[in-house]
């Protein structure tokens, strides 16, 4: 990076922090480099949320129009420490620096040695562009900190380019791959936001809900199947209307009321729960479903497989007595890990959303359980030793909800999956169960959990996760048979049969092209192992099989069979 | 029928119509012949309940004690104009009739030809049964009409013996059934016609839908998955609208334009066809989707899995040249009897429903296509030598079709399968593909097919066809294990925890019931195989094991494991 450029950016970071200690006075700094195109500053506070960035903005451009200026000062350790005495970060960081410099701008000072620009009027092209999470000096043993990103150029023009090369980025990723491999098209004559599954990714889809039916019931539960619609009646019921009336499909009358297309599975799961007298014998009841779910978003916000209106949710709802919800909850995270080990998934951290006792709008008002429950839920974690972090007054309004974040491929911090408790689903459906004594229990907990969010959003995730690559499983195309010329057909056409037989994905390619052009085809194509036959393997009776660029010649098609079909099982 | 049954049918049929006017004048009358067991009378008038029958009943009583005289009068075209003018059903039936006769009983007139009975004190046993929606002549673009289905015989004790034995059939239907064995319920919140799979339901749904994608695949489909909704642009041009909309749900108008919940899957597979250059390399394409489709039938027609709103059909489209016609036929109707193999399936025929040249409206102009198809559908039945019969007049628009019917537990003539040939998507959706010269060609044909129906229908008939004995394979709980006493409990986990490790379906019920109630449970709930567990097996390691009543003992667990097993499988 240019020296200039560096000031430049460094600077922002500096009047980013100044305009937070500003606007939330108790905020603690940790640290605010330069970074290519821009800067970030990371800052001890929670409740800074996404949607407060205009507002930092905004703020921080006041400060511009003020011309401060950017001054050194030199100051003794002991005049450092007083200065810096409320600010924990600044002060382990202190501990390293023999001659502490200060910069000041305005009425902010800073730990920190320069070189910065001499006034805040040079300060003309940037933009606050993200919030993530980011643990203090990047060790996940400390703290999680809230980083706000940002990017700042030297014109108004340059930073206009960078904003429209970045959006064009954003719109290829899963979207662009997802052509590529044709794994979903959208049409216009279906609508946007209604993403139509091709044979490949349906694939895709089919593999990952193949995995969740295992798991789920290895883990004990029940499948059904809701139909994707009810009559009002239900949502009313539900408090889905009129609460949340805009978000759903519009009404439609019919000849014995007015139905809705489903929000969510929940309230067709509690009726299946309520629709026989249930005994404690019964429960945890565990009702799964890859339910489809739908929403009103608006047109113009769509795009590709993560901004739908319809999704195939991976839900399910558990209906448990109070002594069972840490069991429950403690489940729901090993099969989590379970399932991302599988997808070599490592860079997530759990976030336990807590109540707001004084929001007393936003919560169901049920104290004990929420104190009972809150610990409860930060106990498991902790016994779990999962990295977590908690967010006050961000529960749901019905219970304590534990998220699972992840960086997308883009950067931005986005919730997977999520495990969320409910205590207001027992009065609103009236849900019980008869107890050992025969006598009715009304005190039912539901958990909702959606490890595998939604088809859509994870498999957008994944497309990006694995920038196309899938692992042999889950990749529609497993083994691609290329063949050297036309002598080679006779005996890639047995190996192929064999490997179909054996419940392989397997595709032959025995086109009159060149090898080495088929070969980049199956490459373009992403497929994990291309078997490469020419007269020698046919004499041979042996294959040579290629993976990742690497090739091994010779191998038998019994131990390529073995190995492949157990990888495959193996899910590797 | 006797005459003289049809007559006293056909005569109740009158009272019927009298009774309906006395309490609803204003009934504009259509038509009421009599049926196998009794009769009917279509009305237009929408308010009459399924409730208000007994109150019909009543007034029809009423009448028949009045010794009511059936009299036959012929009248003049312009006489029978003037006293049919406030009943429009009647006056076009009139437009048909050279010499209109009439008859009278008491203050009742209807156009008639009869015969008639003397007096009404001839009824002595009849009884209102139902009432269902049923279209002006039967054709869906008309008006749809209130049926009213009465029984009627010739003594008391004629009609009790039906009314017993219908009540015998009734036991047995799939609604009862299905919820005896927990297979789906109905909820008044969710509304009719919308089937909610339960757990144990939903197995079985899963089953025969595993079965399907194992099937396709062998027989070369692709599958996908399409939304269960498109914009109204789609069904325009899928001719859905307006010629169907009345079948369809409702409008649902969003930001960016109205929608609809499918009717069919058919045009969002073409979607997917021509969302890519095909070659002819692709051709046959087979496009496969266990597809959801809505059908806003009227609220008192639903019931059970019979008569949905919503139904989950076993589809696919094949899109294929001339040329590979028959053969993609013939491999439709091998699939098709290898699945009724598999469920055990043998009372049934083919009817393959041809073109009727004469009538223009009704089918695609296509005199050749028309032709060659027939033919070539009529010999590949021939040369697969099985049962069909030919219905003159009975095809789609599109083109021919062979259903595949069946008699239902109840006696009733139904279609089970259909494939169905369809040359006018092409057009309509501007299907081609490129020939071996690189030019497109538009002759794509199209053969719509769904040999296991929808899970809605099909399952309805599997729960009558097996009278809720399922086979194992398809059984929701597959062994049931039940202990003599508790020291047998732990042996009995071992055997249940191998079961289960194996993939079978078990049920562990330790309870502390009499061995004898136990097994009578199992046998209640039509679990296959029932494993006993007393001391002698702990002793012995050792089940006993009991089948369709029979008991075999000292079955040794590897022996019972390896051939449950093999026996699932191989789907016995």
């Amino acid at each position: 990076m240019e020296p200039s450029l560096e000031k430049l950016r460094h600077s922002t970071a500096h009047l980013l922090a100044a305009a937070i200690l500003e606007l939330y006075p108790k905020t603690k700094l940790a640290i605010g480099p330069a970074i290519e195109d821009g800067f970030y500053y990371d800052f001890d506070a929670l409740s800074i949320k996404e949607e407060d960035l205009p507002k930092i903005q905004e703020k921080m451009q006041e400060l511009i129009k003020k011309n401060i200026k950017f001054e050194k000062t030199e100051k003794s350790q002991a005049e450092a420490k007083k200065l810096l005495k409320d600010q924990p970060y600044k002060l382990e960081l202190l501990k390293e620096i023999k001659q502490p410099s200060f910069y000041r701008s305005g009425n902010f000072i800073d730990l920190c040695s320069g070189p910065h620009v001499q006034s805040s009027s040079e300060i003309k092209a940037f933009k606050l562009t993200r919030l993530a999470g980011a643990y203090w000096r990047g060790d996940s043993k400390n703290k999680m900190l809230t980083r706000i990103y940002g990017v700042a150029f030297s014109s108004k023009k340059e930073l206009d380019d960078y904003l429209k090369q970045q959006e064009e980025i954003e719109k290829r990723n899963h979207i662009k791959l997802g052509k590529e491999l044709g794994i979903f098209m959208i049409s216009d004559l279906v609508g946007k936001g209604l993403p139509i599954w091709l044979p490949k990714g349906n694939i895709i889809k089919e593999e990952i809900e193949k995995l969740a039916k295992e798991k789920e019931a290895e883990y004990g539960y029940v499948r059904v199947t809701t139909p994707n619609l009810a009559k009002k009646e239900l949502f009313i019921k539900s408090g889905h209307l009129p609460y949340y009336k805009d978000s759903m499909y519009p009404e439609m009358k019919m000849d014995d009321g007015s139905y809705y297309l489903k929000a969510m599975n929940c309230p067709h799961h509690h009726l299946i729960f309520k629709h026989q007298l249930r005994s404690y014998r019964e429960l945890p009841l565990r009702i799964a479903e890859y339910g489809m779910c739908y929403r009103n978003e608006l047109s113009g916000t769509l795009a590709g497989l993560l901004r739908v209106r319809a999704m195939s949710m991976n839900d399910a709802h558990i209906y448990c007595t109070k002594d069972q919800i840490e069991s429950e909850f403690s489940q729901i995270v090993k099969l989590v890990e379970e399932y991302y080990k599988i997808f070599n998934l490592k860079d997530y951290w759990f976030r336990l959303s807590l109540w707001g006792p004084k929001n007393k709008e936003k919560y169901i008002q049920e104290p004990e359980n929420w104190k009972y429950s809150e610990e409860i839920l930060r106990n498991a974690l902790k016994k779990l030793k999962v990295k977590f972090v908690e967010a006050d007054d961000e529960a749901a309004f019905y219970g304590p909800k534990v998220d699972i974040q992840f960086k997308s491929a883009s950067g931005r911090e986005e919730t997977m999956s999520t495990i969320q408790l409910d205590f207001a689903a027992k009065k609103r459906f009236e849900l019980s169960y008869q107890d050992k004594e025969g006598k009715e229990n009304k005190d039912v907990f539901v958990i909702h959990r959606a490890p595998l969010s939604t088809h859509e959003r994870f498999t957008a995730f994944l497309i990006e996760h694995y920038l196309g690559h899938f692992p042999l499983w889950l990749s529609p195309v497993q083994v691609k048979i290329v063949t050297v010329n036309d002598s080679c057909i006779d005996f890639a056409e047995q190996v192929e049969k064999q490997l179909k037989f054996a419940g392989v994905r397997v595709e032959l390619d025995s086109r009159a092209e060149s090898i080495g052009k088929k070969v980049r085809d199956a490459e373009t194509e992403k497929v994990p192992i291309i078997v490469t036959i020419g007269e020698k393997e046919v004499q041979k009776k042996a294959l040579a099989v290629r993976e990742q660029g690497k090739v091994n010649f010779d191998v038998l098609i019994d131990t390529f069979l073995k190995e492949t079909k157990e990888r495959i099982e193996k899910r590797c």
